[in-house]
């Protein structure tokens, strides 16, 4: 997608000798709702047959553009939590996720009411990388006896493995910017 | 807002003793984007001559809202993080807010780089009761010279006082419902 590419190069700052893309100025600290519009609009043409009855993301930086997403879509949104607490009572589908940036590994959940077998879930996230948060939120799609319908992403970085690994599994994913390589002298995209 | 108590009615939960008022199945996991268009349209009603230039909320539960409003008032969205690092490099405002839910307090940040003198900021959060995030908010506000042309809540507990003490300080908080009492029994609103 031509307008986030663009974005990208104008106001995205590479970083740490080209492994850490910041984008803060308008998808994950500011947010620019408008480009967040165009970006729901090419996920409703991307998608548009797979009848989505939920899009499901992870807190928090992929809420704001899966509920612009879910607009389009006239579904409503589920956000995936990062749990402090042990599920005790059962009421939740559980994952684990490891954070390559963080170096932690938290607790996700989704409350059981609110995913089942009638669904077919798109999930909205901000970046893939390594995968493992898209993998998280796949497993508990699959929990809930949903189907996945695919994954929009926002940025992929096409030269790390977590794209390539869950396209492979079956997994149609929509990346609508894929950086092929990046250094701090500048970004080429795929 | 009418719309907003029903739906509190029909599928809010509340806990212990009458305490705990449980929206997740519509507002803080699983989200009703229609319903934050109402409310979005709501404030932007109120807010209209307000010349807002940004919409800032807190992670993660106000962001979705955030942004169906800030698409009605054409304006960036902020959310404000909850940092885990020190803030060395000066790069962000920071506050302090105590959660009452938690027992825990963070450090709220935003980076200098996105509010500034010029600007007439709305801040836009799920729920008030004692006070504490919006006045941090409020506090980042104002370290950054900006103005705060209000506040917009989806869900008072007027019986707590966080709203009372931020009017009196000549803040205009917009609530779209505002709990008078609750019980496991029921609830109303003022």
């Amino acid at each position: 997608m031509k307008l986030l590419e663009e974005r990208i190069r104008k106001d995205g700052v590479i970083l740490d000798g080209g492994n850490v893309l910041k984008v803060d100025a308008f998808l994950n600290h500011q947010m620019d709702v408008a480009l967040f519009g165009a970006m729901a609009d090419e996920w409703k043409r991307l998608f548009a047959d797979e009848k989505i009855t939920k899009i499901l993301t992870i807190e928090a930086s992929g809420i704001g553009m899966a509920c612009i997403a879910a607009e389009r879509f006239g579904v409503p949104v589920i956000f995936a939590k990062k749990s402090k607490t042990r599920n005790l009572s059962g009421e939740f589908y559980t994952t684990k996720v490891e954070s390559f940036t963080h170096g932690t590994v938290n607790d996700v959940i989704v409350s059981k009411r609110f995913l089942g077998p009638e669904d077919r879930v798109l999930i909205i996230d901000d970046f893939l990388a390594n995968g493992a948060a898209l993998e998280g939120l796949i497993d508990l799609v699959h929990q809930a006896g949903a189907t996945v319908a695919g994954a929009g992403i926002a940025i992929e970085k096409a030269f790390q493995p977590g794209g390539g690994r869950i396209r492979a599994a079956g997994v149609r994913v929509e990346s609508l910017a894929r950086i092929a390589s990046m250094t701090e002298d500048g970004i080429t995209f795929c």
